[in-house]
């Protein structure tokens, strides 16, 4: 790993992942019950001399208190603001929301945004701190398992707008990503079978040793129960593909790219389905194994890549096919989101698992294939 | 000069400045008629195949066509669209609007946004092209004196709220600066003078030479009647004077900080007016002879650089006084500005023609006395 490095962790933090990125290196902390310990760490990483919580009321009443208290004991001001949950409300209007409440808050270029919850909550308080007073400290603390491996790294904040998502954003690195495990213990089983999809993607697209690790005996079984002495070196290691990642291509000319893998199909379910009855993390897994039998098909991976890596999503509890739209809808919903009709767009194929890389197709090229025997067959 | 460099002017470009910030640096081109030659040096500064002109009706008017017919002709598709003209409504309602036409236009990450107006076009649509798709090309086409001198150098972009200006923003630097002077033919003589005032300051506070230029016999003079052999040579240096504190501090660390004298009492002055009454520039004018007259009080400065100021600024048209309100007045405008109440403040005072710098004071110490005589004395 060039671009992230294992820091030594201490105190209440168990794991630690630096992310290499020059002056605006950060660390991901890691730990089981570390809530109650951020204040210091994030008034260390800052300088700040007042922080805004930005959490949703589910995720907020559980655990702004402590971070609170944790942030005063630290000797900050420390203010909470709550967003409506759910993505459709990460738009303009609930930015515009956190700069009135940032400013009825007396907040300037010394204050911190905090994060709490997951990557929709990630992503609006990451935008509104990357354009208020032209960029604030930001700090993640995630409390999902798709935002602690995959949205709380790497600078990508955003927003929608109603003719698409994430069209509307900028790169800003928190000054650190603060990981606490027990705050999962709330976050539903459907959920947290979601967000170990982009784990088990990150050994597929880079670390053959990490998916087999993730393949061994009880594993799956152990992290969907969130044992903390087989959860936290997994997400550890997710984090750190991540983190490598994005240090070796922060905004996205290339490597960055793999991590998309999975994610051309995703998109197109979640566009068929309204974004409702299938979460992102289930639609990457169906997407996943897609992009790997296309890749059997294309010839670049050995045959059964695509069947070993469904069955270790499926030990998730993860469906890995795709809901059974037909081609031409498929086709208008990669339309849809590519925006542009003919061009061939980088598609990330599997030359064998923990090795990706991207093909350029057509968008005919990436849907599926007209299915024998109709819609039923499948299910 | 260490930051900016004088690039060699070619083709119907005739002067020539390079903002240095390494990956992110950009050239500043000048000339006389030059508005038809821009779209090959946006497309090769871009390697955009998109253009999407942003401006305010009065210079789009006059000036669009010309420059949406140059970037056609380079290769690329073009569109115009317009944003209501005043700093009023350098808002996030016009920004989503810009948004929507991005969109409506097909504009992705190929597409430049070309601002053609005033410092509020560069602004807003300098936002609008940070935060469209994470940030896409940009390029600053200024019909202002004071535009193009500073506001389309250094990536400062962004909009007001309603609680107060620039509130929301990012340092989004263009590709390229292009600066056609034949554009200020239009510019009422008002808006000139408040332009040059930002020239003056330019050296006032870094450049005695170029002071002791400006002072020059019937330099002034010529400078508002836009003789382009005066007044090119005039907008490079201000121009390079700015490239060169933005080149060294990017991010507003310190040296950008000089860039804000006379500003202090300027906000306080547009505050207090209702920023109708007086051009930016103007404002400016007054808060820079007030800080001269700061300094002479404080002994950083010999007695006598605030009247040598003066009289520079007077041979534009500029008014040097500030307006007659009470020091109470002022001190509350100067709080709303500032945002803290008790603390020391980075006020810029000068230790002579040329060599300005940062001395910490309370507002107390840097609002206008109490006048003797009352208000009408000083009319």
């Amino acid at each position: 790993m060039s671009g992230a490095r294992r820091a030594r962790a201490s105190g209440p933090v168990q794991r630690s992942v630096e992310v290499d990125l020059g002056e605006r290196s950060y660390p991901i902390q890691l730990g089981s019950g570390i809530l109650a310990a951020a204040g210091g760490e994030i008034a260390r990483h800052t300088k700040a001399h007042h922080a805004v919580v930005v959490t949703v009321p589910g995720v907020g009443r559980r655990y702004a208190p402590r971070l609170l208290r944790s942030l005063k004991e630290a000797g900050l001001r420390a203010h909470r603001v709550e967003v409506p949950d759910g993505d459709a409300t990460k738009n303009l209007t609930q930015v515009k929301r956190l700069y009135d409440a940032l400013l009825a808050r007396g907040a300037d270029r010394h204050s911190v945004v905090v994060a709490l919850g997951g990557g929709m909550v990630g992503d609006l308080a990451g935008f509104a701190a990357a354009s208020y007073l032209r960029g604030i400290p930001f700090v993640q603390v995630p409390t999902t398992v798709l935002a602690m491996v995959d949205a709380s790294i790497g600078g990508k904040v955003g927003v929608n707008l109603p003719q698409g998502k994430n069209l509307v954003g900028a790169f800003h690195q928190p000054k650190l990503v603060w990981i606490d495990v027990e705050t999962l213990r709330s976050l539903p089983s459907r959920q947290r079978a979601a967000g170990f999809a982009e784990v088990v993607k990150a050994g597929a697209i880079l670390d053959l040793g990490f998916f087999e690790h993730l393949e061994g005996e009880g594993v799956a079984e152990a992290l969907m129960d969130l044992d903390p002495e087989v959860l936290l070196p997994v997400l550890e290691r997710a984090c750190a593909i991540k983190a490598d990642v994005v240090a070796r291509d922060e905004r996205e000319g290339g490597l960055r790219m793999l991590l998309n893998f999975g994610h051309t199909l995703a998109h197109a379910v979640e566009t068929l389905t309204g974004y409702r009855k299938v979460l992102h993390g289930e639609a990457v897994a169906m997407g996943m194994v897609y992009a790997a039998r296309r890749s059997e098909a294309l010839g670049t991976t050995p045959a059964g890549t695509a069947q070993r890596l469904a069955r270790l999503l499926q030990r998730f509890g993860l469906e890995t096919e795709l809901p059974p739209f037909a081609r031409s809808a498929y086709l208008t919903a990669l339309r849809v989101d590519k925006k542009k009709r003919d061009a061939r767009i980088h598609f990330v194929i599997l030359r064998g698992i923990g090795r990706a890389e991207t093909l350029p197709l057509t968008l005919a090229e990436i849907a599926p294939a007209a299915r024998r025997g109709g819609a039923k067959r499948r299910r």
